[in-house]
């Protein structure tokens, strides 16, 4: 028998067999999602599900985007604009993007600006297009779980660097320079930061600019939740940077409260014209998936302008108010350590474990706690830091102070005994 | 010095070169963009440009999407629908798309639709769970562009076998089969398609059906025009495969007219539960940029329940009207030969380079065309097929016959004497 024909009969007898899944899509985790289905969620019947969980601004309807948002949509459909669009966006709303980041040290055009189906996809595209399989990419630690989801879709490989806790969670910098070599292809920050709800100050900024200089490193910014910070000004690394060339990604999703709209954005800042194969690549991989949804990108100069400034400070006051009770509420358990935020919409809170007697880790906290009190916050191992979990701050006020109470009650009950 | 220090000297020098674009960008690959890039576009001042080059039903205003469908979407807006939903789409909306391509042989449920961002995104979601660096997608030619542009993003080899003209654009199966071999991840078929406008008959999709089955091979089925037939009945492959696993992608940018919404979505028949890891894959390469527009999403229901029967047959029969056109109007001219369409939105012409004196390709022919006539078919050389131009059909009426009669003249002006 040839080997030709000897391969057949093998494909008729493997034809009933399971399709094999590539090893692209096995590498895509999600850990949000393996913890979700490890974790055996069985609140007590006998309490409300308080869940602290989802980064959702819109779950509790509670925080809605302005009016301005939805008019602006409905006019749009009440024209004409559901015809494609360039793959990597409307010119009308790059011109908008570029107006509305543009400072006198950063002035952008429209030529910096591709839009993309929601921040997540602005992310795999700027990792697309500087990530190989043999160039890493820094990532935070802790860190917003998608970095490592593309990364392991990508096959790009990931050093990562550690925030500390009681600098407000800044970047530990030595650890960052000694990361960092002639396979570097990128640093990834996120400011405003989740899961830490942490703003860096601009001089913290300007380290990290200057490290990733020093070794001209192009830096990848997660910037979705810019100008999110309760105190003082926002800046973007863009913004900041003289000599780096940096990506920055946003979008909707989070300042105008519509998420599950999937329209954001990347912008180039690259004074030294250091990116030109880079902005080729960023609009190849745009025409794979033609881009984000014409209505939303046709209403966004609208959005961008007719939002009312009270709208933003009314979200962040709110914002900082819940901070506030969570970490009032918390202030008295000496199990519990609450971080308070600077921005964002989240808070970190470290678990003692050495001062409780049967919880060993974040992961059984979590899982204890939901079963005994129905409360539910994200065990923050995901994000790459143990003993941690994460507290959302779009829940309702009512709802917050019940679930701190009843995680101080928890703590009480489950306090080792000296 | 020692080899580290060595290293960030380099590295120091090289801060202000150039960023490199990964492979990855670099091979996402768009023949439309190359050739649109490449081809000099300069239209005679003298006439009106007339282009016929455009997938798009919606840019003459001659194609809109019905009523019903713009209604859904503006009472979804109403209410509060900006959340993020599961990454493989709402439930609603899946729900509504089992039942809308259930058939008494093919029962489909929620749990076999995954929403995605546009048709394209399910090409891509489909492609990259199921082929690999080492496993090849078998491609149609001539053939949509993009499953090469996908091919080429994530390293996936490609073959092609042969559609045949002289046979409504069927497929060579004896070279279909003859490609096939235990590398192969899957066949690719698109039907009706672009760019032939061609749509199989049930008795060839059975043929193809039966060479996917003896080999064990999963078909995935490009099936975004299905429906679009102009006699007959339209079969999507996964009803009429009994033993084959089919991966059909879908939306709503052609049936419906708005493909700037960008709302797709992969429907999966597997019979014999060969898909299980596949599909746990699909979900996994969701997660990455998270889906769809939430509030088409929600609207898709409606968008399937409302829309009136007449507006997809007068969409049809308008098609076919300007098909007829175009044949009608072609048909003395000795140097073309039309390709009567049975469905789509898309006609392919014969250009007879042998009875034209200076015309040496379909992309000069293109080039001399737009210089003298004003008119602007697309070159099928990008399609993969040589000495062809697509010409779209969703053209006013008036316009088409106009192109065509500058075509005829160009044709007589630049024909070979004897
Ligand atoms: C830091 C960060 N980046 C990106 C995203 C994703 O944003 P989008 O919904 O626009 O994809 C999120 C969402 O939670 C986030 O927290
Ligand atoms: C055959 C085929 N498949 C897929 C697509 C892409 O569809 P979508 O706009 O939904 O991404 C097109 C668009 O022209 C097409 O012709």
């Amino acid at each position: 028998m040839s080997a030709a024909k000897r391969n057949r009969m093998r494909l008729i007898e493997d034809r009933l067999q399971q399709i094999a899944c590539s090893p692209c899509a096995d590498g895509t985790i999600n850990p949000i999602r393996k913890l979700v289905d490890q974790l055996p969620i069985r609140p007590n019947p006998d309490k409300s599900f308080l869940k602290l969980s989802i980064g959702d601004p819109s779950v509790f309807g509670n925080f809605e985007p302005p009016a301005e948002v939805k008019n602006a949509v409905r006019d749009v459909l009440s024209g004409s604009c559901q015809g494609y669009e360039p793959a990597h966006g409307m010119i009308v709303a790059r011109e908008a993007i570029a107006r509305y980041y543009t400072t006198p040290a950063s002035p952008l055009t429209f030529e910096d600006v591709y839009i993309t189906s929601g921040c997540s996809d602005a992310l795999r595209i700027a990792m697309d297009c500087i990530g190989t399989p043999t160039k890493h990419i820094i990532l935070p630690k802790p860190g917003f779980s998608l970095y490592q989801t593309i990364a392991g879709n990508r096959g790009i490989p990931t050093k990562f660097y550690n925030l500390i806790p009681e600098k407000n969670w800044e970047i530990d910098l030595v650890e960052l320079e000694s990361l960092i070599d002639e396979n570097t292809a990128a640093i990834l920050v996120t400011n405003p930061s989740n899961p830490c709800g942490s703003a860096f100050s601009v001089k913290h900024q300007l380290e990290i600019l200057s490290i990733a200089e020093k070794y001209g490193v192009p830096i990848i910014a997660d910037e979705i939740y810019q100008g999110m910070v309760f105190e003082g000004e926002s800046h973007s690394f863009g913004e900041l940077s003289k000599n780096v060339p940096v990506l920055s990604a946003g979008g909707l999703a989070k300042r105008w409260l519509v998420p599950g709209w999937r329209v954001g954005w990347l912008v180039v800042h690259d004074r030294h014209q250091r990116l030109s194969a880079v902005r080729g690549g960023l609009v190849k991989l745009c025409q794979v998936i033609i881009g984000a949804n014409t209505l939303i990108q046709a209403a966004i100069p609208r959005i961008l302008s007719d939002t009312p400034p009270e709208f933003y400070s009314s979200t962040l006051s709110r914002l900082k108010n819940a901070a506030d009770i969570v970490y009032a509420e918390l202030k008295g358990v000496p199990q519990l350590k609450a971080f308070m935020p600077q921005g964002a919409m989240y808070m970190m809170v470290q678990i003692k474990v050495d001062q409780l007697a049967d919880i060993e880790d974040d992961m059984k906290f979590v899982e204890t706690l939901i079963t005994e009190e129905s409360v539910f916050p994200l065990p923050a191992g995901i994000f790459g830091i143990p003993n941690f979990v994460r507290l959302v701050l779009t829940v309702p006020e009512d709802i917050l102070r019940e679930a701190c109470r009843r995680m101080a009650q928890f703590c009480d009950r489950h306090k080792r005994k000296h």
